[in-house]
């Protein structure tokens, strides 16, 4: 399976990812599922990647060709905001799907992806969005500044605790890679190697990334604390009324 | 939707659960999930339920109906050991879900209940299961002391970390109360009040019970200390080495 998760905060956009990859449980593999494209100066995306490995590499690919083929037809170069990027992206995940459908139905797999794209086009705020297997999308809001991708459930409820817009882009991976960290302790096939890219608003560069590794010390630190300051916690709350009066 | 779950510690069992009943979103109420059943004094089982509610029902009147057609047939009386409970639970869920599958089919609704059940008969030990819509069940394991059932996902990673068989019956309901809080933040449709049962391991008593409501000091309390102490525990962690070598 995969957790995907991007933060939108106030200075910027942050991404993360597991790299777990599996078809069934006796194929576990590590792909990459955080790709950057800087197709020129004046604009830079990162997309995460959920869903069908298949389909994904294939999207990739066509990106790829229509970027080399441009300024013929549309390509992440032809769009003027990040939101008609998602829509182009959308529109090629749900022709991939279509191609493969009735031969993947047979069987009985299937060929969704689902997709978050952030970035930002000169001229523009930056933009982040999670595009649906369908093709359409949705954005992130003042209340609710995180999007989630794969198997969200798990590291969702401590995002609900703490992702603001103001925490700042540093602040914003060290939540991520605690919400990675929960989602990993109860499913097997969410996966450390973890990608980060922090993507600071205006500069419209390379994204700064960091790869957290199973032996990173930092991890291993990070995750030890928080285990351990959840057992403090827990040992400090005021004990249930156990038999008090309904 | 519903939450419920229960702790086998040492000591005894630990039962709790969410109120809140939903057809659609327009259409919420609120039914205990929570019942126990004494039939005698050599016996008792605490259920837990979570599905179709029309299937609930018609299944806790069947088995009030063998109740009191016994010593004649299969119940709660006649059975030996807490599996044989569950076997017979198990085989009138199913008789019920398949009475009425056709005409929920056709309407697109699924009749299925998942139970967990609890208790002891007087000779035998405690024992913990959950009834799958299927008949069949499992229970639970010294690495994994809890079983849960309806919306499970957002109260399991509390659980992984703290979940354990030498907790006190005090402290696994203060654990399942602050895995229901995780829950409710995340998903509106599992709501207060929560319903608390606490079985000490050989009283064959009916379980100590506790109503927690929403406008409860001590779950209000619990509630912001738990919060703020994720704000002061997030605060506190090692920032993250952005932009480190990969």
């Amino acid at each position: 399976m995969t957790y995907c998760l991007a933060i939108r905060v106030e200075t910027g956009i942050l991404f993360a990812s597991d790299t777990r990859t599996n078809a069934g449980v006796d194929y576990v593999t590590s792909y990459r599922k955080l790709h950057v494209f800087r197709p020129a100066e004046d604009r830079i995306f990162t997309l995460l990647t959920a869903g069908n490995l298949a389909t994904t590499r294939q999207l990739l690919d066509t990106i790829d060709r229509d970027l080399r083929r441009a300024p013929n037809g549309e390509s992440l170069l032809s769009c003027q905001q990040v939101f008609e990027a998602a829509d182009y992206l959308g529109r090629i995940s749900v022709q991939i799907q279509d191609q493969h459908r009735k031969a993947l139905a047979q069987s009985g797999v299937s060929g969704d992806v689902t997709l978050i794209l952030g970035g930002q086009i000169r001229g523009s705020a930056p933009d982040l969005v999670l595009i649906y297997p369908q093709g359409n999308y949705i954005g992130t809001s003042e209340e609710t500044p995180y999007l989630q991708i794969g198997e969200t459930k798990y590291g969702k409820p401590i995002l609900d605790r703490l992702a603001k817009s103001h925490l700042s882009l540093e602040a914003a991976a060290r939540l991520a890679l605690v919400s990675l960290d929960a989602t990993i302790r109860s499913n097997v096939t969410v996966g450390l190697p973890f990608d980060f890219a922090l993507y600071e608003t205006d500069s419209l560069g390379w994204p700064l990334e960091t790869r957290i590794e199973a032996q990173s010390t930092y991890y291993q630190n990070v995750s030890r604390t928080w285990q351990a300051g959840f057992e403090n916690m827990f040992a400090g709350l005021t004990p249930f009324p156990v038999g008090a009066p309904r």
